[in-house]
């Protein structure tokens, strides 16, 4: 185990790519701009899929899937679709490769498509064009449904997680028939996106809109959560959109409702993506390595035996067996690293860097005494406790490993929201520790624009429940009704 | 519900699309080639995938996930998978759309890819290709990794399911020290796939080798698992590959033995694909609809109350309530059909259509007398039996359907393997029932081409433990040692 990854204080962007990859999450490919997701990075990224799909279902949603592949043409139905997705994306033209003759492969050019097809960066469009056939009357509706998928979307500058050209995500679509309906959908997925980063992945966020400029291409509203990296900058960890009725009158998407009147049917669509990985990596790791909160750690538990003599091994061994089948029984993970390849402190380090919650040391001294070494991942700390009740302490300290982790990022999030009243606070906050700043701002997208233009801060969102305050705006001095959060962001 | 699907007798291939069709499996989509899952067959494959994840996971497998896109130039490494891979596939050539100014969305042709991108059919290539990176001694052995990903295969003739230009799958790519490791591999993941097909699928299966004109392109042997449906063709269910060094010796993946010997890596792969769909739906459903095996119904018992009073549907309700907290302890999923704007006579149909596996109705009547109705899909019976113990006697049934679906399948498969020792005998059978024909070939490409040719069948494989038995080839009379199986496949 090559310890001695870059700390955070020296080049945070750095660290987090050392840790990405000595931490077996991700690396990327012979492709550029696509990543590999390693088994360890896999383990989880299913634990976060199985947690949403779970809550998915709970909320009435069903799964299924969509072509991979959409005609070109149907970028041009939804005109504001078409600025933000038909653009940097990868574009299929024929459908066959050859033999040259002289042993080299190449493009079949007599195998070109009439029309090109277009790799999605996200399905609305397929969606839409498919429901059409599914939606009749009010009795058809609402549709729940949300695809697995992968997606591309051909970035120039990628980094592993945050920003690739291939990801995975979910994408949900819905289909409802009134506007009430679907405003509600998209609160309660925002809702749900919410409690997940919160519950599971220990990741306050703060629940906003999204002001016009930041919007979905094709939206009305876009809902979101933003959550804070340790380096300041905010990070766009879900968005759920309500889309109106754009997607249907651009599909032509009619149903009758239960008065008989024909109207278009209304739409929103929710996702999140193997961003999340990223987000859950640098909100909570140090210079150690990955710190990972208990309900998303593929490994929860590590035994690491210390032992000189085959007898010390076996009885080790057997008290090992014992702990890990109550472990087990608790629904609790374990992993027992009994390699004789390796030395004690080579797989403390291993554990550490790869953020597994909790430690067990155990040897011969310990035997004697009924005692093991007990040590969190999270606070660095050990403690020599009895061998008695360990299942239940341990169970005991996941559920505290929990809870700590998320209110010390909670903490970190809360200190760093800093309300400012002038442009020159403004950039003071973002020329040193950054966080979101709270600040009154015109309303107008072309302040917004210019703000990012010299400070590359943007508004992250407008809270909900918001307090109405009267104020004027940091940049142009116009009056303002209310606070909006900016920040610098991933 | 509009029932009357075209029976089998009269037109197999029709009742499947029509059956696929209206029990809401799957549907085509706007993309040619391309299918939508919808949600009823998304959950039927959820279960299939989970089943087997499982099962991947127990035989010491993880999950990973590798890019969509393979570089061209990958392709022309490995001779023998480029014959069978690099022609129909789907090929990437932009990375950008524009406006064109006059509002049409077109190729931007300065955004030309310098190399163009594959999108898988296959991911042997890609995956060897990062393996170089992660194997340098037998430490780093075995990789046993699996991956749930969709492929492209630019088919031009395609069905829903069973031949699709984009399909769901999962593709394990293993990485073994020795050959004899990756052999033993190669035959676990044929048994886990058995295993799979019998036990959740019901579906009997022949376990066996595939001759060398049907073998995967760039294995040394191919190991698969082969159904029969009910017109009497074969359905290729599963495949495992012993890929031997090929790849390794491709992408030059070497790695430093325990005695300090420089050698190149062993390599299995196997998959599953949604094909498993089609088999599933052809192998055990009737004119009236599907039938599934309770194992993989996304609901297993469907409730429909039949009442004419307000007073009624209340005391029905509850009795419902009671029943199907019963079952949901017991694991047992339970859809109580309460819309009323449907009749029991067409919610019958629907859920007969459907293949839920148990539908209780419940009357008036029933109430007075602690009775239901339970009909079983699979035969199509119905009885009348008392409320008390219900959970019990369902969750019995459920277990009984399971097998006897399995063993009607089974009596099939077992009627339809057909020993011929003439051309004539075989074509005979072929003209009629079809089946596996178990005849004797004399072990040449030749021979098996010049048969499809003239029959369109196909050696589906060599049964793992064939009795060796002297003979003479059915189609030249050459000397044989052996049966092999010949069918008609999809």
């Amino acid at each position: 185990m090559s310890k001695g990854i870059t700390s955070r204080k020296e080049d945070y962007s750095q660290w987090y790519n050392e840790l990405v990859n000595k931490a077996d999450l991700a690396e990327h490919s012979a492709v550029r701009g696509c990543m590999v997701i390693k088994p360890y990075g896999y383990a989880i990224w299913e634990k976060m899929q199985a947690a949403l799909d779970q809550m998915f279902k709970d909320t009435g949603h069903s799964n299924a899937y969509f072509p991979l592949f959409i005609p070109k043409s149907f970028f041009s139905k939804e005109a504001s679709h078409v600025e933000g997705f038909a653009t940097e994306c990868a574009v299929v033209t024929h459908y066959r490769l050859k033999n040259d003759g002289a042993g080299k492969i190449v493009v079949d050019e007599d195998a070109k498509l009439e029309e090109e097809l277009i790799v999605r960066p996200t399905s609305e469009t397929i969606i839409w064009n498919t429901y059409k056939g599914w939606i009749q009357s009010y009795r058809d509706l609402p549709i729940l449904v949300n695809q697995w998928a992968n997606v591309v979307r051909w970035e120039m500058r990628t980094r592993l997680f945050l920003r690739t050209a291939e990801f995975l995500w979910q994408e949900g679509h819905t289909a409802h028939a009134t506007e009430e309906e679907a405003i509600k959908e998209t609160e309660q997925m925002l809702d749900v996106y919410a409690t997940f980063a919160e519950k599971w992945m220990a990741l306050p966020v703060v629940r906003g809109r999204k002001t016009e400029n930041e919007r979905f291409a094709g939206a009305l509203d876009t809902y979101c959560i933003e959550a804070l990296m340790q380096d300041g900058k905010a990070l766009q960890a879900g968005t759920s959109h309500f889309l109106g009725q754009n997607f249907a009158k651009a599909f032509d998407v009619k149903f009758t409702s239960k008065e008989g009147k024909l109207d278009y049917v209304w739409a929103t669509s929710w996702g999140v993506s193997t961003r999340l990985m990223g987000a859950l990596i640098m909100a909570h790791s140090d210079d150690a390595g990955l710190v990972l909160p208990p309900k998303l750690a593929p490994i929860q538990v590590v035994i690491v035996p210390i032992y000189k003599t085959e007898e010390e091994s076996k009885q080790i061994g057997e008290l090992v067996d014992k702990l890990t089948s109550e472990l087990k029984q608790k629904g609790i993970s374990v992993k027992y690293d009994d390699r004789d390849t390796q030395r004690p402190g080579f797989k403390f380090a291993e554990w550490e860097l790869k953020g597994v919650p909790v430690r067990i040391a155990l040897g011969a001294r310990d035997l004697q005494n009924g005692t093991v070494e007990l040590a969190r991942r999270d606070t660095q700390t050990k403690e020599t406790v009895s061998s008695e009740g360990l299942a239940d302490r341990i169970e005991n300290l996941l559920a505290d490993i929990q809870q700590s982790i998320f209110e010390k990022a909670l903490a970190y999030k809360n200190e760093r929201i800093i309300e400012v009243n002038s442009y020159e606070e403004f950039k003071e906050v973002l020329a040193g520790e950054g966080g979101f700043i709270s600040a009154h701002w015109d309303g107008t997208v072309e302040t917004e624009k210019r703000v990012k233009e010299e400070t590359k801060a943007t508004i992250r969102c407008i809270p909900l429940n918001n307090k109405l305050e009267d104020g004027t705006c940091i940049f142009t001095g116009k009056p303002s009704k209310q606070r909006v959060l900016f920040a610098k962001a991933y």
